[in-house]
């Protein structure tokens, strides 16, 4: 039996965990949430789960988690309440399903209890990668990826040797406006951003995914997780998402794990790794009902955060901060109509340019320039 | 160091195995050698790698090959010599690259004196799958597959527990008449069939894969290698040949190996499982030069070797010696242009037609099924 502390447990990670931890009760208990606002949800889930500990953003919805549970579920909140939830006493493995940046904190809380770590929310490896990643090191816990594209890699190494692979290769469906040109793009609006071909997220990922950006973490993510030079790391355009990602070795052998799309696949092996249980309603995949599979090389000019993602991860220390704080800044503004499309690019451009990097960042240093990049990207906007 | 007995060494996968081991002296040496009648081949081979032990078809053939090496090597000959080359006294692993049954026997006496084996021998498990398997599990050896489909499965099971598969997908090419309805099949030629699209192979093995043949003992060979219900393997047409096979686990990951047509990197594989050397002169797969990958669903209607192999697969027993020798007398004889290239098919299905099966036969039955079969396909034929 495993315990599972689940932080961001209302978005769509967060109820696909809980849809595998109920699916399979004799291997995993849900010990603890946090949500953010949506109330009605985490109460719901408390109440079908009973988890020792909750959490949600603010106090005034604490109270009526409280009121509406049965009293058996110890219920925090804001920033405490989050780390309480993340880090419970007896919790084996912290899945890490909140959106942004907000997601470090109990990661490296969770990683110095000992806890092996889920890790859906990317954001983390990003802005922070070299602390996260120390910090597992030492404390010799598995960081397990829940991104289907970083699933498909750790699974493609499994039973291989790090030392004998040369490359990494991360797939990437081009987002929702994969067809269109730049001159195209100028126009575009949010419901259109939000209509992703293939996958079925929340807006902010839909929107990364749109511009590529998330894309452009996801090769950060894989450099920390799989100790990969960003040479050694390939985007390859494959419209279909079928082959999630590929391993290329010394041999030249290519590995690679395919699905149908259902991010329960993923979830579900970071919480198995290595084994792997039933997964009986998704859809096989058969490549003869599918009949092609199409492959192109990204243009980096087309996908302007792509580029900016590999120079910052180059470039290292805060700069990936700098990229992701800068992103998300620009991405809610985008949501809120507040810029255009293509001003996400230029926003986040801007406050690359007038970043000076600090190499080897604390944490204290690494919150300091998310927030004084909120601030430069928010001065620009409003 | 590992000590390499090879029989086929001038064939195909022989002179591939040569460069493998040419390339990696530190790591593998070639103890022993067996040839048929390529004799100045073979006489080359043994000057460059001094092996102690060769061995080729005819007396007379031995004696020249004596005399134009340096005398450290023993030469033998005929089925005796073969199984001198095969089992030499200090070998680590046989690699069994002859073409046809005849690959059986040396693979048994190879296993009983405790050496790994790597089969590009297929004809070895289709006659005898249930002897060759019992045998290997009793004395513990690997039995590491060279065929590109099956060495593609063995890579996407390691690391992965094989309680946890569901189903082997094995890919077909389609062959060289692959574009052609039955109709059309009627009148083609023996060099029409020798032109395969994707892979450079010996003249057999590409009419096998032409009728699809080499597909069905691919299905037989599968099912004894991994273990496997044949109602759990599928096959899949894809004719880039790109990816070489694939294994879907219950969570519905479906893992696979991929690569650019090249048999060193499977040959390699087998010498070198589970780890993996460099092998640097071959072409880097890169999805997007190729653009597109295709897959349909063969339809057994029009490959009936295909049929005939599940359908004698799952009779089992003496069934699969009758498929196999069939198969080669009537492509020996389609080769000698004595039969039209469909008429394949109708001796082999003849010879499966009249069969009595022997449901746990032992090897003196398998070879005189094996002998039986050919008399009687050669009746039919001359």
């Amino acid at each position: 039996m495993k315990n599972i502390a689940l932080i961001g447990s209302t978005g769509s990670i967060g109820t696909q965990t809980l849809d595998v931890i109920r699916k399979h009760p004799q291997q995993f208990r849900l010990v603890s949430v946090a949500a953010g606002q949506s109330v009605e949800k985490v109460i719901a889930q408390i109440n079908e789960f009973q988890p020792r500990i909750a959490s949600v953003a603010r106090k005034e919805d604490a109270d009526k988690v409280m009121q509406q549970t049965n009293g058996k579920t110890a219920v925090y909140y804001g920033k405490k309440g989050l780390i309480e939830a993340a880090v419970p006493p007896d919790g084996d493995l912290l899945m890490n399903a909140v959106v942004g940046s907000l997601g470090l904190e109990p990661t490296l809380q969770a990683i110095e209890a000992g806890m092996d770590i889920g890790i859906a929310n990317k954001e983390t490896l990003v802005t922070a990668g070299h602390l996260v990643m120390e910090k597992a090191t030492r404390h010799d816990v598995k960081l397990l990826p829940v991104d289907s594209e970083h699933s498909a890699i750790l699974q493609s190494l499994e039973g291989n040797d790090s030392k004998e692979v040369e490359r990494l290769i991360v797939t990437a469906s081009g987002g929702s406006f994969r067809d269109k040109t730049r001159a195209e793009l100028e126009g575009v609006s949010v419901k259109d951003a939000l209509n992703h071909p293939n996958w079925n997220m929340g807006a902010k990922i839909t929107i990364d995914s749109a511009t590529m950006m998330n894309k452009g973490f996801e090769v950060i993510e894989a450099h920390w997780l799989f100790n990969m030079p960003y040479d050694n790391i390939d985007v390859l355009l494959h419209k279909e998402s079928i082959i999630h990602s590929l391993v290329e070795y010394r041999d030249k052998s290519v590995m690679a794990q395919l699905g149908t799309p259902d991010m329960r696949v993923p979830i579900q092996y970071a919480l198995t790794h290595p084994d792997r249980l039933e997964l009986q309603d998704t859809n096989r995949l058969n490549l003869w009902e599918i009949g092609e599979l199409h492959f192109a090389k990204p243009d980096f000019d087309r996908y302007r955060c792509l580029r900016y993602a590999y120079d910052a991860g180059r470039v290292g220390g805060t700069m990936t901060t700098v990229l992701n704080a800068a992103n998300e800044e620009a991405v809610s503004a985008f949501l809120q109509n507040k810029i255009t499309f293509l001003s996400i690019e230029e926003r986040i451009e801007e406050a690359l340019k007038r970043h000076q990097v600090v190499e080897t960042p604390d944490l204290a240093t690494i919150l300091e320039v998310d927030k004084d990049t909120r601030a430069y990207v928010s001065s620009l906007i409003e």
